[in-house]
């Protein structure tokens, strides 16, 4: 019998199941279950006319080179329009700075291979998108978290930590923000912040990875296009590592995203890429090109934002229905994301049990905290896939689940003071 | 000024730019060259109506999951028909241990990561393939090459080799081959060094990590199915990894692979990926396992084998009416390439520059050697992509390339000797 244990590296070793995935197995086990879980798009905003007609045309056989390898960097002609939208959200770039990704969870792996040695520390916010954080795990960094206020991360904080890392000799490589619409917490950082922030990494000579995948879905009722603002359009240096994708706007089918980095950087990023995957599918470069060329993915933007929007009322309004369940949150002003917080006497991964078994399912807010016991009481809710009718009976399913969870608690907490009281 | 070698990870300062990216650069900039450089396939014959029809289905809009998100173990029905090929090749499988890759590419790549740490030793053919030498450095592993033979590899300097390093306390994690029309020899191994070599690896303990893209690519004049045999077929052990792709005999453009490894290796691998990229697209698995399931991979294959076969006929015939550049080589079996020593006193990368200037490009061995002065004087020659009368006039040109240079070569000496003379 080979003992597999004694091949694996380090880094293989220390790999871990995410959270969101379990809860696909759970998904996948259970038709009849509502999903709160993934941060999916919603298919039935997808051009599925348009993508015909461009599938068809690039198949025709006239295009030999829309299903051949191709540059390591990306499709050229979709690279020049990346850099049209670059210019567009006010960030200027280059041909030198950009890259096609497969999917912008490729650009932050690469980004971690990239800049972090093990050992290496990556400030990460409090909580934070866990596909970031099992990406700078997989290279062996350790990850610092950093609490959250309410227009986003907590500057004095953020340099207490700092200083205590530098203090012990620890190297820390850069600082992982989302500032729009934050997956999880759908969170918007102020542009005051934002240019704080960027100050900030200057003075510790720090760089920012600035992930942005949420931006273009702000919803117009309570946020404007300059609310988004890369922190990337005011940075004079060189100092942020800028990440967007079109997964949210066209298709996550299409596995196409790009990073815009410091052209030394990006070099690397290339060889990266080039031993990781060789190179973005063309064909799906091409289908995004042509979406992006004919003006068919900024026809769609306006039509995402009241889409989600609309998912987001049509949730919010489901849950102020359930007021005895003593949930709280902020109304999320873009993104896919609801983050809610529990009565403090239920525990978020607990109730999960429960929830399922009334058939819905969330994301226990502890899978995105890199310190331990964080998010116990949050959890994480996606209006972004499931139809109205179902975001409305799996609120009321969810609800259900605490008012049981809420009065068990009670119960067995009767005895309990009872004896505390003898 | 940011100095940003201050943040690059060990592993991005040790990054290469690849010599195959470098000729797709000098391609890019000269667009009448000929090119046997790229292992690409031919465009003309992939089954365009076919994929076109397929996509029109996949797009009508009844299919919402065919552009979302999808199982980072890959679409279950994809993998269900891979298991199907596997035992079609004599390696029966299963769901456990089973992974859809980014093209085998990431296979290679999520391979090196889950089983080579830093240091680590990694066992690889002289030549070798250089995407997988540069996945295997980009985790800082070391690689010792062993020489082949007629046959495949010299199993006597493997186990010198393997001797030597466990000597020195170095860890030998695997070894990597290529048995079907390796790139880039185009070598097939002989089916007894197959059996000898899992012989070899389980009496040291050493894993085997199998990559076989080309196999169906045998041409029928001198190979047969029964000489493609995977190694993976006789493994009763667990101790082989393959992996195997749908990029030579489909397209390429579709990033579709698969890896069959040991479940428990496989678990990591699955982890590693879900940093990676999450999923392989949606879509891309779609088309490939809709190919494989109306017949229409299975209709390619022996069209493939003759166009191919076909080509390298070509290839051959050409440079047989060239005796007077002293080249050799074997004729390929099978794949994409050929691989052919130039004269003694030419070298291979210096041979290029001029090779270019005649309007025609090759892959210098070099390129394809962990050890230092390997391959100077061959190169690499895909017949593949390029049509009849292309490889018929590249050949002419790198044979007058080649004269020219042995011209020169001969009087750049004859004062040489001369003096010598004196």
């Amino acid at each position: 019998m080979i003992n597999y244990n004694d091949y694996l590296s380090q880094a293989a070793s220390g790999m871990q199941e995410s959270a969101i995935r379990r809860m696909g197995t759970i998904l996948a086990q259970n038709r009849d279950l509502i999903s709160f879980a993934p941060g999916y798009p919603a298919p039935e905003t997808f051009p599925w006319p348009e993508f015909s007609d461009i599938a068809r045309e690039l198949l025709s056989g006239s295009h030999p080179n829309a299903l051949q390898y191709g540059a390591t960097r990306g499709f050229r002609p979709l690279l020049e329009l990346i850099a049209a939208i670059m210019e567009k959200r006010g960030a200027p770039t280059d041909m030198n700075r950009l890259l096609v990704t497969t999917g912008s969870q490729q650009g932050l792996d690469l980004v971690a291979r990239v800049l972090l040695d093990p050992g290496d520390v990556a400030l990460v916010e409090l909580p934070a998108y866990t596909g970031a954080i099992t990406a700078f795990r997989n290279v062996r960094a350790q990850m610092e978290g950093v609490p959250q206020e309410q227009d986003g991360i907590d500057l004095a904080a953020l340099d207490a930590t700092h200083q205590r890392l530098v203090k012990n000799n620890r190297r820390v490589r850069f600082l992982y923000v989302v500032p729009n619409f934050q997956n999880p917490t759908g969170m918007l950082m102020s542009l005051r912040k934002r240019q704080q922030l960027l100050e900030w990494a200057a003075s510790r000579n720090v760089l920012i990875v600035e992930d942005d995948p949420y931006r273009e879905l702000y919803f117009e009722d309570s946020a404007t296009e300059a609310d988004v603002r890369p922190i990337k359009a005011d940075d004079r240096e060189g100092r942020v590592l800028y990440l967007s994708s079109f997964s949210k706007t066209l298709a996550p089918g299409f596995r196409v995203a790009w990073i815009d980095a410091p052209a030394p950087i990006a070099v690397k990023i290339e060889m990266a890429k080039q031993a990781g995957d060789l190179c973005t599918g063309a064909f799906d470069q091409r289908i995004v090109h042509e979406c992006a060329r004919r003006g068919i993915l900024e026809r769609q933007l306006p039509l995402l934002r009241r889409h989600y929007a609309d998912k987001r009322d049509v949730m919010v309004a489901a849950f102020r229905k359930e007021p005895d369940t003593a949930l709280t949150w902020a109304d999320p002003r873009g993104g896919f994301f609801l983050w809610a917080t529990l009565p403090r006497e239920l525990n978020a991964d607990r109730l999960l049990d429960r929830a399922v078994k009334h058939g819905v399912v969330y994301v226990a807010g502890s899978a995105f905290f890199v310190n331990d016991g964080g998010g116990a009481s949050e959890i994480r809710l996606s209006f972004s896939a499931p139809p109205h009718d179902q975001i409305r009976e799996g609120v009321g399913r969810l609800a259900e689940a605490i008012r049981e969870e809420l009065r068990e608690r009670e119960q067995a907490e009767r005895p309990a003071r009872a004896s505390t009281g003898r």
